[in-house]
């Protein structure tokens, strides 16, 4: 259940005994190897070398630790590079990854493929059925730090190709891109190039969208070659990749990617490089509910959160017990194994800096003891609930067609969040804050996508930030609210289909008869905040503010700002179609304004409740003998949950009676 | 008088003849159409295909719409950067302008030239007296969006010959340049380099200044091409180009650009993109007079606001009624010909959030209707003054070598601003300054360019910004104020020659005598406020602070700031010349200050002003049968001016006695 | 002991003549000249021409003013790039310094240094003997505006060949850099790229270090190179180069630049460019203690500020006496002779807004009134004390080693400061700010390099920011303190190798047992403020917030802040170690808290402080006759020490009893 990262090769050979013990000693039971080793395994083009991995299996096998091990494909050895130029990515600013960094393999090079089909084999021939391995690690955060994308000469040619499968013929491509807008219509495929940087005006928003769609396909048939190896080779071994924080930064199609594994993973960090604070508690839960929800199942922290983390800048110092509750968030949520990231801190190399559960010496650091505690304390009862699924009545659905096209036209300055020129978070900042509030309220709520998701097993859907609509979905959310489905919609709902066109109706257009509204007007406001009210509560909303006009719904809210011409216009509204209902909600709410909104929509729904403040997370989990809720304080100083005191960053897992 | 923007090639022939329909209901008698339409006029190099401008000319001219044609060369086709690569334009961060943008082509590219040759004289033939057409924009806004400026190899080449034709020997251009600083002596015009991107220290003055005069010479001639084809194969169609804003952005003279064209014509969007409020009305009125002034006549809007407009971010939602107002306004200071930007909302393309009087369904919209209106309301009493002067006795003298020279060495940093990095505003803005308070006093107030100004039809001419003077315009100015003018005189005057050369004189050098008071000291406060009091009046300067010391001037205000140490010195000084006058103004006032500064100067000059508040805008029309008042109420709140109440955004035309 | 930097080639005959009298009249007997000639002196490949420096030299001679002859290779011929094009530097983002900029040759090409040899070598052949010449500047600021760093072709190929010198193997350096850290084996010394852009994982730290490392040998190594041309023709002439600000800017080890040369020489500019004020004199007083520090013997200001300086941008205008207060403050600290930039202000090129003691005109100006009249005030009591060691019993120790890795490295966003792109400055403003408080309370303080220093001269030991440390050097400090040296210690000592490695110790690792102390946490604050309390007084801490714990050690300050969950444990301590004390301080003071500190330290180690508000300095200097107390107002008001009034930006010099 609880696991280390370690790396057996950037220390001695009698490191690793004393290391054993040290892990034994703290409860540990798996270890994560070999995600960076390649160069050590493939020293020279074709000319393996596998005795370091051979010695240290076998230590860990006799010391009864099991491991996943990594295929090494997420760092290229230098000679491969030195002799295939074409084998990394491109950044848009024409960088390239070349060696002394990681993630420079591009999905899309020939040359990259052939050399990581070679090493993976190797390696699933050799260790397909070792005993000690129960697991394998694909790569290591495919798509991380901007390679997602990839601006090189491969990925163009591939590129080509892949919209020559896709349109067929290019009078086909032109119709669908609109290129008869600024006169961009091709003669063929090849006079096409990549939509990199520009000066001014970008590229036709539908061909960015392709782009985004091609760089997704390209990462997930490289993954799923890796797949299709270890499957041959491997017995009774578990194959995952780990995503990374945070969610709908890449632009690749996570539900597919694990569609073919058998786990999601993820990277569990609160808190990374110089913040000043860790994130606040509801994107963690967020993120978590996230990884669960791709496949709607229990998952994998392939790496927890141990230390300070940072590459040449750090930021906040976790206070004691903040770690031990982090570890219990990310179990709470669903999560069935953590992997602590990691060990022992590396004396060398570009993560000198990302602090493990031991620092550079090895002594016993506080980190060690307050996880060795936790995890005796989580263990007292996880084993009855840590394999059951996560219950929930509501659900938020995200859509990696709407990722992506927030990513290059997110419409308001609101939408879009660039902490580093690579990324564009607008998408996750936004479906946090349409979770946050019902996870203070602490309503258990899945986030899951769009493409495989039963609606009918929630009371509630919450549809926000779907721009790009697919006209099958809407009429699966049709169907669900016909028979008595709860929704809630969000602004500029359904106003493009698939190509990247603006649907010829007024917004928003397929999704009009069920909302009972239609909306003429809007505004893109940025951050900054504007007034409104339901009835006599007060509230705010920012980034887009749609003037509802309802046509059958009922106003639950209006806007309240004078500074505002359409003061009075109505900006929330709740349509009654067929058994089911729409809630319609025109702009972004701020968090104690949703907090409003979901308790009004929730208490109608029947669905009950849990505020204790802000700070405070409870979620509810099942068991087999008992029923759990899990109470987390989020905070500096101590609060009550009814007659039971938290400490601050203290957890309680209280059994309840089994419900049915 | 009232056309529209419209782009048949992006929509079904079905629509054509709906949309003619909707567009006669709405009282719209012309349409521009095809500036982007290369690739679908010349499917393949040399191959022309003007079915679909036969057809739609045909529709136009059965339902009696006049039509603009753009000559299509604000986009190349893909086939054109496919066979040769020079074409495009290459950005100082070396960015191509690949296809998929737009204003790819680069004007000194002779591929770029041959090619527009071939497309322009075409359409000139066979269209040249087509009887739909009652005009022609060539191009597209030509220099927009950075495209003023190309660090291509084609440019290179270009440059060292226009240089060559300049300075005849290399040795003249060394030492026009001072190239004995930093050892820069070349010794052939083949060693000459662009002064692109620099690491820390840039390039020459000098050098930047004749290479940005050298791009508007390129993008002159480009247009001047396209102008002499027209000329030879049109008849009875006028000619003009669109200019785009700000107006001082681009380092091309436009005073030259428009000399062979019928009109000036610019696109006016008060409001654009993610921007939270409109410009300020001052800014956009500064914008038409300098449009206005390039010809000193009536023009044309080639792009009038009718809805929300941005690529990806939006922002602003016009108020109602705020439409009408920029109607109005555009009218009010000499616009004759009205086309709203763009009839119906591309449903693709970069330019689908570019919102038009109908959105992407064909409903009737809010603006549709609001337009409507605006239009009987303006046609009422506009035939009697349109076409009619705008009359002034004040004008703002504006120079295209210090808006270069400000763009490459702004000397403070309140006169620089780039909202984008290929622009640089701040000879906008501080314009806009200078202007905005005799806007404020509604004092009709004519903005031109130095180049071909009869200063005598002025009783108050204002020069600002003027550090790199032409000792032929310093005469100019001397025999105007000898005789009898009034000159206001802003900072730096004088103090550079048009080589770039510092002159080697106190400043203001060549202006001393008039100005009456030299200026040995001066600081560069950025945007901080200084103190500043005319008698017991008080103000705040900024930007530029001199210390200006009277020789035969008298002190009008002194610095009155305790936290400078040159608090009591002079600040604006007046002096007599012969019969004329010389204000010196030592610093950019802030416009509340510029009020009472102008106050008092226009008050002397006998000079009527009418001050109603900071956002009542009356401008003074002459018509044939009457004089008129137009008042703009440009705030949200109600107004009054004098016994007229002006409703949030109202607009009233006034019709009075008709003056001598 | 005053001369100017004067530019003749930019100038007339006639006025070489005209500005000798006006330099005579000035008080000026030296002139600096020549550093930017080069294409003036060899105008094609070895074709030179001496005709005007022959001629300059003859009336300077003349004139007996003394000459400094700068060697011209900071700005190189436009012939010399169009013929190798290899010769120039490359900057991390690829930009080439072409002709039209300076500093462009790479200190690693081959070219530069062959063209560099045969200019230098003919102008010392040629005036090595000329008797009006007292000393060679070599090139000019070496290593300013980024050009400390080459990523060029040229940089690529020896750095690969400096890695092979060092390691000798390639197992050796894989090993030395942690590669097999991120699979980064090399196979040999060939596969080694430049560590440049990177799109997200930065490179290598250790790799990093070498790199710097290996630029610092690279300039160093070309500076050499004319210091042995020179010395083998030259007779009584000095040799120096000048360094520019700020000092730890550059990755050049500058105690090694000036070894073999013999004078230190610095450029010192209080204000520059756009900036609203001057830095805070203790800021300048750094500086100057630095360049004194680097030989431990008075140096030349190569150029003293004596005019608003900037290239497009300008901002402080000096206040009267400034100019005055700015020259004794650069003489108080150990400078001998002055060099006033520049004599008269260039017409044309990139230095135009560099105002000079003239300006554009010839005129008289106020500058020059004041910079006479205190030259004549100085010239009363200089002779006596200026050729005089600065005395001091505290020293702030430096180390170039640690400059590299703060720069790639910082852990903290407040020790990052990145003003413009190529540079990082935090460790200046750190050091600046563990200097300011001891200026302030005006103890005579030398800054000095670790590399060669005698501790034992100092009563008081300062060791911030040494996060990589040499093991030697720990062993000399510890003998200093075990001798009765004091030391204050800084945070993040000694936790790193100088191969980059962290320590496998609890910090502070070798100095744990001088210093009494472990750190097992930390937190990185960035730039907020954390409070501490020194029993009853309270303070304030930033950037890095170590939790010190106290082994032997007397706790001196605790973290006082309620928002940190480690308020009450200990920031500063003190130990007694055997006859010496060692203070360890796990935070970054403010200024005010620095006070209180340094206030209790030197108060038991009996060294007596002079505070008379934050805005006097006051410099304590040893003549033959007197002793001498410098008092220098740096503020706009009026100010009294004792009973002395010091008028705004007024100094006194203030003989004294001599002491012993």
């Amino acid at each position: 259940m609880f696991g280390v990262d370690y790396y057996p090769e950037q220390w001695t050979e009698k490191d690793w005994d004393e290391d054993i013990t040290i892990l034994k000693n703290l409860g540990i039971t798996s270890v994560r190897i070999g995600e960076f080793t390649w160069a050590l395994l493939e020293p020279e083009e074709g000319k393996f070398d596998f005795s370091f991995l051979d010695a240290i299996l076998e230590k860990f096998h006799k010391a009864e630790l099991s491991v996943v091990l990594g295929t090494p494909t997420a760092s290229i050895p230098p000679w491969l590079y030195n002799k295939y130029r074409e084998v990394v990515q491109t950044s848009i600013d024409g960088i390239e990854r070349i060696v002394g960094t990681r993630r420079q393999g591009c999905f899309s090079s020939k040359e990259f493929w052939v050399a990581s089909e070679r090493i993976v084999t190797s390696l699933a021939k050799r260790y397909g059925k070792h005993p000690a391995i129960i697991g394998w690690q694909i790569d290591n955060e495919p798509g991380h730090e901007g390679s997602d994308i990839s601006y090189s000469r491969s990925s163009l040619k591939k590129f080509r190709k892949w919209l020559k499968a896709k349109y067929k013929t290019i009078q086909n491509l032109n119709y669908s891109w609109g290129n008869v807008f600024w006169s961009a219509i091709y003669n063929s495929f090849e006079e096409i190039e990549l939509p990199g940087r520009h000066v001014a005006s970008n590229f036709n928003p539908s061909m960015i969208q392709d782009f985004y769609r091609f760089n997704s396909d390209s990462l997930i048939q490289y993954i799923e070659m890796q797949i299709d190896i270890l499957k041959k080779y491997t017995q009774n071994q578990i194959l995952f990749t780990n995503l990374y924080p945070s969610p709908f930064l890449p632009v690749t199609d996570m539900e597919q990617l694990v569609r073919n594994l058998d786990f999601v993973a993820w990277d569990n960090y609160p808190v990374w490089g110089p913040l000043k604070e860790p994130y606040p508690h509801p994107f963690v839960s967020a993120c978590l509910e996230y990884s669960r929800g791709l496949k709607n199942k229990n998952f994998i922290v392939a790496e927890q959160f141990s230390g300070m983390q940072g590459h040449d800048i750090l930021g906040y110092l976790p206070a004691p017990g903040q770690i031990g509750l982090w570890m219990m968030q990310s179990i709470a949520h669903g999560a069935e194994e953590l992997y602590f990231f990691r060990y022992r801190t590396a004396r060398f190399g570009q993560e000198q800096l990302c602090y493990g559960i031991l620092d550079h010496s090895k002594d016993i650091t506080w980190k060690y003891k307050e996880i060795k505690t936790t995890i005796q304390q989580i263990r007292q009862y996880a084993d009855d609930f840590i394999n059951e699924d996560v219950p929930a009545s509501v659900a938020i659905i995200h859509d990696i067609d709407n990722v992506r096209n927030l990513k290059h036209q997110p419409i308001s300055e609101g939408l879009k969040l660039s902490p580093v020129p690579f990324a564009q978070v607008g998408y996750d900042v936004e479906i946090a804050n349409w979770y946050a509030a019902l996870n203070v309220l602490n309503v258990n709520t899945h986030i899951v996508p769009s493409a495989s998701t039963d609606l009918n097993k929630y009371k509630v859907v919450v549809l926000p930030l779907y721009f790009m609509m697919d006209k099958e979905f809407v009429e699966t959310i049709e169907s669900y609210v016909r028979n008595g489905g709860i929704l809630i919609l969000g602004y500029r709902a359904g106003i493009k289909d698939k190509n990247g066109w603006m649907i010829d109706k007024i917004p928003p257009c397929y999704f009009t008869s069920m909302a009972g509204v239609q909306v003429s007007r809007f505004e893109a406001v940025g951050n900054d905040l504007v007034k409104l009210k339901f009835g006599l509560l007060r509230g705010n909303c920012s980034k887009i503010c749609e003037i509802v006009e309802p046509l059958t719904a009922r106003v639950m809210a209006r806007y309240n700002d004078k500074k505002k011409h359409y003061k009075g216009e109505a900006v929330i509204t709740v349509n009654r179609y067929h058994k089911g209902k729409v809630y319609y909600v025109g702009s972004s709410l701020t968090p104690s304004t949703f907090l409003i909104f979901y308790y009004k929509v929730l208490k109608k729904a029947g669905i009950k409740t849990h505020f204790y403040g802000r700070y405070i997370e409870r979620v509810f989990r099942k068991g087999k003998l008992h029923d759990y809720e899990i109470l987390l304080n989020h905070s500096h100083s101590t609060k009550w949950v009814g007659w039971k005191k938290l400490k601050p960053y203290e957890f309680k897992i209280v059994p309840l009676k089994k419900s049915m």
